[in-house]
């Protein structure tokens, strides 16, 4: 705890996903899932590792801001820092300077979340603790005293946020027990990507169902036909009581969303998710409002920049399924203040994973939220995306479709040298040695 | 119009203001006024300027997303590029792969800006008019065109816009010769900085009314007594019939926002500009509601990352004052979105400018929006900071407080070839002499 942080370097790590459609949506046709990955070099051979997960082109946009932001990093005793976390989040987040290339908003505070990822990792090895066992063994006026509560006090205070959490430590033990027994139950987005045929659709649920998946998510919004005929082909091949998500990654305008959305309500979609632009609230709350009555709820979150967005998104009942994210939101500490104001709210939340790192960095935050915070499992579900994990030393463990919790000390997106080495962008193996370059 | 864009170089470029607490205020206690500045090489001989304005430490980032975006228009012919503006505009900001990063905020937006900024620019001068006069003799149609009118359509329709263009076409030669004549009205920011002494504001504003001042904008929010004692000072030396406006550059929370606002009523400010986080529609529309009764608005933008943002300010009655910002909007494309939709919701657009070649910039966008949007001066007025236009080939024109228009063919954000040498970060004389770095 005394270790000191002596350096700061970070990579730009890009897998190229593009080539099998691996993560092809309406709006992404082609990304190649890629990391500005941080490792902090300490005095006392202590290492913290983070990232934040982007999609290839620009990834050399968030390396030059972490790059920015290191000097408020180096030099500094961790113990210093998580004796006022929330002063050290205000540093990395308001530099006066700064924070005019946000405040807390797209590139700046994607590097924020990679630094942040990293020194929350360095806590928890120095604990000898999995993160998400450090959040749960953490006194809650501790936890609170993590969170940046400036802009959200309209809709949840200090004090308040204290009453949960202490509200919460009823039954923790036994929650904690059963997470260990029993895992975090999660959905499948692995199977219908909407770069994938028909055939190939079918054949993944199919073999996703033997493997005992029952919640899955499907691509929409590049051609409603094509949404028409595949989600009745998911329908029919997962049967009436599995669930299926639908989601659109921001492809439509209000209107169209409504209208979109209602076609395919004979499928029984639980949620549409991102059904127009990450940035409007109010069309959301319009967009709920439509499609209650089909009993599809809306879901967002994983380009909801910071806890202000949540916040109006939560007040104006513009979403039914919050979903949080590692690295878009400024690290643990901007996700306690979410997780914390969605209880608030009664809205459950369903987390954003898959990318590169993030099954392996959300699963801490969803078990510390059903722990210590939702004390529920009622319509919750952690997203899961099966590729990439080869790449981390401590891949997310499946069993049963659930997550299990992990036992390595640390926050779980430590990748292996010779992946970091080979993946470099452009002078790794993988690129140099590729056309795609 | 038939040239090919090169080559597209970017500097990063920053002047020393914070030394003399020049543009401080309550959130930016020491800005560095900087910029990312493109410049377009043509075939033709002919070149293209734009910039985006920054507070220093970061510019680099910005600088690094410009070069990321330089791809998607080197090589493109300028009349290819505005004969499909939207199109265009949408390459640019939807890209596949870098969208993750914004979409539309932050960095990446930013860099948008100074890309498309200098490619207005480019156009405006192959045209031989300066950019306002090249959109006044737009058709409508035309203009339309080169707005995306994605996720707005539930505020304003392609059809609607047109409609009101076409509205505005009568009596547009007798405005655009009274602004010849006159000016567009302009208020001083340059009196009273947070940073400065009681006796620095108090002949600083005795020297603009001598000049002509009528409107002034008072920094506010680090102290209350301090603010009540300049808001004071000041109201006694502009007199009971001048205007003043009071900014507090986000320091608040919803309900602080309104306690502090309410306590410095008694010196009638015409507007509270950011009481809060630049993200909080919700909160501004609860400050507003509770402002009216003392007659004071909210205004807000200059931190307003997109038109999504704005339809939903608009939307929810959350704003009296329209801030539009030349930099932090998507260039001239969004901006003339977001002036249509302040005219379809009523609300008088009062523009950000000051830092660097904001008011070079925006004096265009002002002077379209009276000519050919508004048709009305009621309740309008364009912010002018009193530095560093010295370092433009084209600075702007004061007269009777007003901005005249200018006439040299462009967007007036040409700078000295000496001043950006100079100032170049961190390699200028400004900056390798100086222990600042």
């Amino acid at each position: 705890m005394l270790s000191v942080i002596r350096d700061l370097t970070v990579k730009d790590v890009r897998f190229p996903t593009s080539v099998e459609q691996l993560g092809s949506d309406a709006m992404h046709t082609d990304p190649d899932y890629s990391a500005a990955y941080v490792v902090l070099e300490t005095d006392c051979n202590l290492r913290g590792f983070g990232l934040t997960f982007t999609l290839g082109k620009g990834t050399e946009i968030v390396v030059c801001a972490v790059k920015a932001l290191a000097g408020l990093v180096v030099g500094k005793c961790l113990r210093e820092i998580v004796s006022d976390f929330r002063g050290f989040y205000r540093l990395l987040s308001s530099d006066s300077q700064m924070r005019w290339l946000g405040p807390e908003k797209g590139v700046i505070h994607l590097a924020t979340a990679a630094v942040l990822n990293a020194v929350w990792d360095l806590w928890a090895r120095a604990e000898g603790k999995p993160l998400w066992k450090l959040l749960v063994d953490m006194d809650p006026k501790q936890i609170v005293s993590c969170i940046d509560f400036r802009y959200i006090t309209d809709a949840l205070t200090e004090e308040e946020a204290l009453e949960i959490l202490v509200k919460a430590q009823e039954g923790k033990q036994q929650r904690e027990h059963q997470m260990l027994m029993e895992g975090y139950p999660a959905y499948t987005t692995s199977c219908a990507w909407i770069g994938y045929s028909d055939q190939l659709l079918q054949q993944l649920c199919t073999d996703a169902l033997r493997s005992g998946w029952t919640k899955f998510k499907v691509k929409v919004g590049a051609d409603l036909e094509d949404d028409v005929r595949r989600c009745r082909l998911i329908r029919e091949t997962i049967g009436p009581n599995n669930t299926m998500m639908i989601d659109a990654n921001q492809r439509w305008d209000v209107a169209e969303a409504i209208e979109w959305v209602s076609r395919l309500a004979e499928f029984k979609p639980l949620w549409i998710e991102e059904p127009t632009s990450p940035d409007d609230i109010l069309g959301h709350a319009t967009i709920s409002k439509a499609l209650a009555p089909y009993g599809i709820g809306v879901a967002t979150g994983e380009q909801c920049h910071n806890r202000v967005m949540f916040k109006q998104f939560l007040q104006a009942a513009a979403l039914q399924f919050v979903q949080i994210d590692a690295c878009r939101l400024g690290s643990v500490n901007e996700n306690l203040a979410v997780l914390l104001m969605a209880h608030k709210f009664k809205v459950p939340v369903c987390p954003h994973a898959g990318g590169v790192g993030l099954c392996e960095l959300m699963q801490h935050l969803i078990l510390f939220d059903y722990i210590c915070v939702s004390v529920s499992l009622s319509n919750r579900m952690c997203e899961f995306v099966d590729h990439l994990h080869e790449h981390f030393t401590s891949p997310v463990v499946i069993q049963n479709a659930c997550y299990m919790p992990p036992k390595d000390p640390g926050y779980s997106c430590e990748m292996f040298e010779s992946s970091v080495r080979r993946h470099q962008f452009p002078d790794g193996d993988v690129w140099r040695l590729d056309m795609k370059k």
